[in-house]
């Protein structure tokens, strides 16, 4: 299992808005059922397989593309840990706990 | 009014959690009167004045020298937006609202 | 043709030193025959065609697991430009043009 | 020292190419004294002391707002070793000098 946060965004379109641009790739991600996933301010992050989640980063990717854009700018980081479970709730939940 | 995504990973821990750290790192964010912060699977987003943001980020970042680090990675995203005010809550709203 | 960095950090390996895991990585790139790639001091820049960049980074993010690292996060940033034929030694030489 | 890869992207303004604004950025960094610097195909790494490049690139981010953008995302990546000297030319020899 592995926690990934990807951002997707089109250069050169012209409109400094690009929440439609998030939203069609939520889309995607909807309709992917094995594959957890939410949406902070600065991305999106996914957790699940790691060969699922970047062949559905795959298919984001295209998305801007499919809208007109020409260029696209997409970042992808991994968080792959495999020495124990980990899941985007226990990750936050282990610094909350450390909280005073 | 900016938005920052900011990561502060220590390299060479032999420890593969890194909680504490960031636990650590929010104490700083704790005390800043003037930003408001969320904690999320990979990382912490913060919203306010881009310079005073900056300087906290700065502050954060020798959190894990402090602790016994000898090499710390911190990755900074700014998204900042000047054609009509944005917020952490705004920009998720944005794209939930395009959301069938 | 894509240009994608990719940069490969195994987290909680007790060594500060991560050369040798960039160098075992380096060899899954040189067997790749038809893509290009160069050596930067913040990573590696690859420059081919995007989904077999991708399955190649897919290798390299199992080096450091295969070298005993627990939790390896992997950045990978994908510029595609598809408007007009881009190359890494373009992306460089459209800059240096505009530099007096 | 610390070592910074800085990219500077406007975004919304209509126009696929980025060089322009690299290279006013690269202006600013001209000008910086005590900074050494080099152009990727991705970004611009810098090295020196890291408040002096922090200063430096917050100057560099006003650039595309200075040229008409609205809307500017930069992404900061700090590697800051303190366990031994370390240099953008030695990062990259000491991966080269393990690749056979």
């Amino acid at each position: 299992m592995a926690i990934v946060e990807v951002t997707i965004v089109p250069l050169g379109t012209g409109d400094t808005s690009l929440s439609r641009y998030v939203a069609k790739c939520h889309e995607i991600l909807k309709r992917e059922e094995e594959i957890k996933y939410q949406l902070t301010p600065m991305g999106t992050i996914i957790e699940g397989d790691l060969d699922k989640i970047l062949s559905t980063i795959r298919k984001m990717h295209e998305v801007p593309f499919g809208e007109g854009a020409k260029r696209v700018s997409t970042q992808i980081k991994i968080d792959d840990r495999r020495d124990k479970e980990t899941s985007m709730e226990r990750k936050v939940k282990a610094v909350e706990s450390k909280l005073k």
